[in-house]
């Protein structure tokens, strides 16, 4: 397999984007990536495209054409990926392999949602679909109720508190305020989350993240550039709830990072900074242990002792602000997370750079509940990591 | 680049599956394919799943996940591919494609859609995602009448007739009678044709391809088995009609196939038999003469003369009965028109079979009005195609 680099990243603004269309998000993410890249758009040789429920949002299918079109890069392949909201890091996966096995050398991937052009209640419906439509989203059970069954069982099981659970929002909030392209740019404190409205209890309106418009773009080649790719890893598991083994962990997590962590050959807690899927503030605290950032249990108490923020030590986490601040326009919140990560390597985060050098980064993303899970691992070549 | 190698084939019964779910769907067309492989399913090393539109025909999205699930194969890689109606056939390239590195060893591929349980009217608009929906679709254009737009244009540059057209789809009936995993296995007449209701003036009832439940699914190996894929190429276009060059030709089969042909290094004329997309018999018309089959023109006169059809001399087309009779689940197509190549170059089609050793075949998938198009050449390495 042949080393891949990141050259070049794009976002759009997230946020309610009722001033612009889904093809407009495309140019207004990918050009930007093209430009940072400083390649010509005619360099690109395939597109790997991200996007989750474009047909139940906006009635439109076939986005590797619409993409390649908009970009004005017809007749290159372009391909739509879809695995719920690990869509944009199974595109941006399968672009890493284009190049690694040989076959491409340079690969442009979009992530892209637009969707607040429905009602609330149609995009909660179009979101049950990223789970198991037949036997929970038809029984009423949407992504804050099964979200919301694993913090009841985690609160039982491991002692998890909801105070706990909303000091990831506030955490992420306090990212968000620092990102121009985040969604809400406002800090929040504990009591604004804990006095926000129940939407399925334990869960609160704050402890969830919100419906976004947003596009994201990266541009890869085989070159041995800044930031490199060090590996790419994903696992599967059952669609619903009810075929899993344990409803406290994401075994997908666990089973994608054992294997990024042994490719790479790197203990989780050499990673600097880490992008993890906040859906709900509950998911982040079973990335944080899945992945092995903190023990079975420990992930609430440590956020109670104020780690994983800016100006913490260790592990930095959602410097973004996470799907929960910077937004989760779904098919584009795995791309987004590369270009945070990305950013946070070249040392150009601003102020949400975490402190030190930034060395290794980690982006986790995750498709419905957990049926779907995405490691990916990059490196600051620029600060010569150099494991051995 | 490695060869690759279809070990296994599998279809679900086409047609208006009342009795079964899109979930049951793939289990019954995979589990064929990977008994018929020979193969164990833990061999298995990633899914490459087509479907176009799951979300707006069954709710269900994150398709990936839900075909490794109901196989009972996770935690292995499984990834959902879209290019609307030539969804399967991204699939099958993709699939083929990471054979063909060395990323993977053994690959399955399935083609799903579940369409009926919606509405007609819903049907046709969730399709309608195929074109472009903000520039086409929402003012009306369905894809008959794009595909309308598309065939008058043709009869008043070329001359191509409305009997011409009908000769297709009683073609292709004729093949279907011989299917038994084809929707419509009834024969029908000129007439039959001609007198149906008119859908969008030219095209008539019989000239539109139905709505289809169905299933398919092949397996990969990268050992040298019978039969071998020799090419998989695909173009893209402009997602609009109005973006095109020409509506008389269908751009991007013109390049996939002539990429097809040069990296094969073999002629049209060799081809023994084709599985052509006719979404619409118009449709058919435009592939034979923009694949290099039929001069510009000349399909409809040679349709006219009785080519094409089991029992003529030359390519026969559409042994399985087409889009047309086979029926059209359009995640689905793709992969089945590669599973009916297999069952000729294997000499296996039954009554379908075409005259002599067929050697070569090739598939031809369209996405949307062609925005997208895929060309496979499969040959039958038992029988020695050696063209040097």
């Amino acid at each position: 397999m042949r080393s891949v680099s990141v050259i070049g990243v794009g976002l759009s603004k997230f946020g309610e984007r009722w001033d612009t269309s889904f093809r407009q998000l495309i140019a207004e993410a990918g050009v930007k990536a093209i430009l940072d890249s400083g390649i010509d758009g005619k360099d690109i040789e395939a597109i790997y495209g991200g996007c989750m429920a474009s047909g139940r949002f906006i009635g439109q299918e076939h986005i590797g054409a619409l993409i390649v079109d908009q970009l004005g890069l017809n007749p290159i392949p372009s391909t739509r990926l879809e695995a719920a909201c690990a869509s944009g890091s199974v595109a941006f996966r399968n672009a890493y392999l284009a190049i690694a096995s040989g076959m491409h050398d340079v690969v442009a991937v979009g992530g892209v949602e637009k969707m607040t052009e429905v009602s609330v209640e149609d995009a909660a419906t179009a979101l049950g679909g990223a789970g198991d439509q037949e036997w929970e989203l038809f029984i009423g059970a949407t992504f804050p109720a099964l979200y919301a069954l694993i913090a009841r069982r985690h609160m039982q099981e491991y002692g998890t508190t909801e105070e706990q659970m909303a000091l990831c929002a506030v955490k992420n909030h306090d990212n968000g305020s620092k990102n121009p392209y985040a969604q809400y740019q406002n800090k929040i404190t504990l009591e604004t989350v804990m006095n926000s409205g129940v939407i399925a209890s334990p869960l609160k309106l704050f402890d969830c993240s919100p419906i976004t418009d947003g596009a994201s773009a990266v541009i890869l080649t085989a070159k041995n550039q800044h930031v490199k790719i060090l590996t790419s890893q994903v696992a599967t598991d059952s669609t619903g709830l009810a075929g899993r083994e344990s409803i406290t962990e994401i075994k997908a997590t666990k089973l994608a990072s054992q294997k990024a962590f042994a490719s790479a050959n790197i203990d989780p807690q050499e990673i600097n900074v880490a992008e993890l899927h906040d859906c709900f503030t509950i998911a982040e605290i079973l990335a944080l242990e899945d992945i092995g950032f903190a023990k079975k249990g420990e992930a609430g108490p440590r956020l109670e002792k104020g780690q994983f923020k800016l100006g913490s030590k260790g592990l930095i986490v959602n410097t973004s602000g996470g799907l929960k601040a910077a937004g989760h326009p779904v098919g584009a919140t795995g791309v987004k997370q590369v270009v945070e990560i990305v950013q946070q390597l070249r040392g150009t985060a601003g102020k949400r750079q975490a402190e030190g050098d930034a060395k290794l980064g980690l982006t986790h993303n995750i498709g419905g509940s957990g049926a779907t899970a995405v490691i990916h691992i990059l490196t600051n070549k620029g600060k010569a990591f150099n494991k051995n």
